[in-house]
């Protein structure tokens, strides 16, 4: 991995600090969000917002922060103490940020949202697959889809950003190259996705016990996935929408907190085509995506905390099917980080600013 | 799941016992076949082999088994104490039962292999993976290839059961239905399963440290895993190889010590199957393996320590991929309780005995 | 392990079934007498109530008993019902059995209780802990403390039997020859605890999520745990009462789902006690009580599952510290395998009908 | 947690490197190491050594270095090299740094070693504990106990710093401000540890299998842990070695990869001893100790990866016994954290430079 680095045209003046607001921060994203902006240089979080722990310091609702938010407490939701931030993160469940957008967009905020509400452009799809009526139609059309190694040029300027799913995430980047190059069958591609339990939240449940999931494994969701559409919707941008892409998603539950692997399958409609190659050069410039070498597996711990993601692609026995694997973690370049990764391209700085952890090994 | 029990001539005397040899007995299908028989109302073990532990007793190794096999030890391998057994097991790596099966057959001797041994028919294929020259090609075509649920009859007079893959079973139980019905694309079958660590045996090793595995997730052997020439096998014997049958086959390693999870894609040739239908018909009458409700998913902890394979069908969205996703306890169903069914069926007797055991739960 | 047997005399006819009624059989201590019955010879479960599940089959709730429970399902608590059982248990939270024991005891019912409603002797001292006004008060002296070890002789005849709370079962067991045979200062006694998850049972919550303890360890409860006063009256119960007993008991939660591993501190107040003798010789009778070698160290998997009780003591560099290590499976020995043991003892069985699993490896 | 943070006079030049060179850097603290200082504003690796994986890179061996260690492979030791380095860490087992220390020393290296080769300073004690010969008893008078928040003066000016092992860092924090006081009665204090399986290293062994250990806990080494002695001293050093401190400890293995958590117990000789003032007034203006506040409890969790030492402590029930319970990350405040801690200190930095990561949670 050696990169040379987009260059954004740095827009924010030198020695200025980003205020952030986060509406929702007692989920597992908000709490992502906290640990990552601690170490950010430029940004810094000025107001939190929990009904439920009003009042509450955020250090001793999550105290792995102890030492680095010293005085911050949760707030009731206020539009005022919002609209003085430079930019408002949505780490609330689908439903929340649309309600509140409008008002907020009005009055010229500029919004990063980590649920699902505008990541589909068609808005009955969405109402189905949800089941909600959505609450600002009229928004959908201007929010952008906040995934960099596709969409970095509009995310420069958007006021709304709608951040990809954790699945869609590694399965968009995953087949990426491949749908671009044209050299798959696109009406049989096939997602085999296992993911940590926090992609479930924080919220009470017995299903997520750990005496319910801690020595098991289950796929779950098979019918149908929430994310299914989004992804679909993705692929068919990677080649302009010219032809429906299909997709058969199958998720996976691992009995461990955080980190999504995701296995790929495609069918080769091309022989003699040079998958390293096809991958390393598409991925050749981006920061936080790391094709491995020939032959290699990633490992889902060495994501984990970070905004990377990794993959490596093969071809079994030289058959006619290409494999791709993908790792990332579902709480980092699968939400917050990503997150992160998008407010520093819209305010023109490194996108890399306050992302350079590095795993934990073992 | 009610089944009438396929029964089997009773050729084994009424009070008689069934004396067992175990040939490796150190790892870990060794002590599930302690585990298991300890439970087996007719059959008890009267040798174990090991020459790293000769003279230590069972107990003290696997002190799980204290209070069950009091007195029993380890002892070097001696042909004349596994002759006077009714039925050796071989729960030794590949290469071993080869090189004493010859002269143990030709004896009398009726043989249980757990290994690799004598599950692939082509010779020159089984030394290509696993690149070693076979030692006792000349017992190949006499070895049955121990799946009850496609093999019972041949197993009932075998003197050489070679039992199954841990991860063949599972995908040849879960296409099984599939393949014999003809209604899809045998050339384009995908399985990407996850195992536990256990399926990696009880050597030293740095891969397999808790350390290494147990906050990971990965998938391994992507460019060719030993088992998928033996799952190709089983799938065209299915349709009497007539055609050949072509898997894209992915395991993961989970962080966890039991269990597979097989989850199976093939593309429809055909609409309007009834695929819960077709499940429910082909395993009503087998004892050991549960085709869930439609829309279930199987939960790998509910068969961990018993010999179920647990399995459910879907037709995501209704397109024209059936997904199947299949459990297994890999050293039970997967391994050495598998290999007790065998036993069971060969010795004429009910194959459900000593195979009771319930799943913990939690 | 060779035990003499405890003989009971047998008085329930040969032949005869023992009719099992369950109150709340929806929590982990209730699947988990649904699993060790099923593989028991005289028992069987007749009823097993649930208000929340009312009608739903036991199967259709916990997968792992499929095929083991046809048939039954979830009715509405009724004493009508439960009094055509020969015992029922009540695997419910505090306070349950309290409310609904006095009646079924005045129509002749013999109840199992693995509740903590008639543990403590000392009416006013459980309603300090429980927080919680006893509504049987007039009960609590006629029920019989279930840990067989201490209690055997008075267990057969009783009708209410109060079985211990699962750290007090490791705990008691594990300092039981030491303070009966007068060795140690019993104002200082120590225990230092681990549990799996399921000790908080099965009900939803955040604290007991997988992503909030699966790669975790922490102590809790240190300024006073519920189960601080069953054990000091167990404690001084094996010396008569005749001094007060002084425990400092520290619980801790484990990243598992099932086990509890007690390590016990004592200052030895005679020097030259040989603590090996002293432990073997007070438990050779005992089938669910295992001593260890001098040196050994118990590992907590080697008895998940099972009803045994395995220890080993030291004596760290000869100094006047004993330290005693003990593990049970807090689901099995620490709640329902006792219950079974109990009722087993009650009814005039061999007490170990029904619980000779073995666990599993790995 | 506000800290005044110790001041050092800066003794290296401003713009200047701290050029590292680390011995023995592909086991667990190796790579923990590297992850730390990959993060060091003022410190960089120029060279690391490996007899076995000479010539490999880092970031081949420990993926999760991708991006961050370009260029940078593993080296056969050449004291050249190594002495051209302002630093020299050891992240070697036992034996290997007194082996080389010597001949280093005396051409004017700075050496930190995290192994136990300079711990004790009575040699015959550390020879009978570990069995081994010392190859440089004339080096370890001057050997200084990296024990910032004992030690930092010392340290500042030493040029062989022996860094404190795992548990006793955790035990002698928890332990120091009741021993110091003066308080408790140092006949019996009582220490129950848990550790992460990292702390048994990187080696091959069937011991630390993932299958061996995931789904268990035990203790282990009760007659006798090498890190017994090296607490006592230290326990003593706090009271100017006025008396001889026993300590009973018990080492636990935990189902995970990293983390200790110690519970420490003692009887109090005082009565009306705050407990909770005097921690807090021991710890205020110790950067890397928080002490949390009074009833709660540090989850292990809220320490990984990073390197801080959490403690909280109580007085059950108000009786004479003092509980302590103390969490860290074994690899980091117990091991490479500390070591980079003391390379602060000892350079005259801010000691916090490059110790600012952030616990995951969940």
């Amino acid at each position: 991995m050696s990169h040379s680095v987009p260059q954004s045209s740095v827009r924010f003046p030198a020695g200025a600090r980003i205020k952030v607001g986060i509406v929702g921060g007692t989920g597992y994203t908000g709490v992502e969000l906290l640990r990552l902006l601690a170490a950010h240089p430029v940004a810094q979080v000025d107001v939190i917002t929990s009904r439920a722990e009003e009042g509450k310091s955020v250090e001793s609702l999550f105290p792995n922060l102890r030492g680095h938010y010293s005085g911050l407490c949760f707030s009731s939701p206020q539009n005022d103490a919002l609209l003085a931030c430079d930019v408002i993160f949505f780490a609330t469940p689908h439903g929340v940020a649309q309600a509140a957008a409008g008002e907020l967009l009005q009055a010229g905020a500029t919004i990063i949202d980590l649920s699902a509400d505008f990541r589909l452009r068609d808005v009955p799809l969405w109402e189905r697959w949800y089941q909600h009526q959505h609450a600002a139609p009229e928004w959908v059309s201007q929010a952008v889809y906040g995934l960099p190694e596709w969409n970095r040029e509009a995310i420069k300027t958007a006021n709304l950003i709608a951040c990809p799913g954790c699945y869609p995430t590694s399965i968009l980047l995953g087949f990426k190259p491949l749908v671009q190059a044209g050299v798959v069958d696109l009406d049989h591609l096939v997602a085999s996705s296992a993911s940590g339990a926090s992609g479930a939240g924080r919220g009470a449940s017995v299903a997520m016990l750990q005496t319910e999931i801690g020595n098991s494994f289950k796929a779950y969701g098979v019918p149908g996935h929430r994310h299914l559409p989004e992804i679909e919707q993705g692929l068919a941008d990677f080649i302009g929408q010219r032809e429906k892409v299909s997709l058969t998603f199958v998720p996976h539950l691992l009995p461990i907190s955080r980190g999504i692997h995701s296995t790929l399958f495609a069918r080769l409609t091309q022989s003699d085509v040079d998958l390293q190659a096809l991958y390393e050069a598409a991925y050749v410039n981006e920061p936080f995506v790391d094709v491995l070498p020939a032959g290699a597996h990633p490992e889902m711990r060495t994501v984990l905390g970070t905004n990377y993601c990794r993959m490596a692609v093969h071809q079994p026995q030289g058959r006619d099917m290409v494999v791709v694997t993908v790792i990332e973690d579902n709480l980092t370049k699968g939400a917050s980080g990503q997150a992160i990764q998008n407010m520093n391209i819209r305010f023109g700085l490194d996108e890399r600013l306050g992302l350079d952890q590095i795993a934990l090994l073992p």
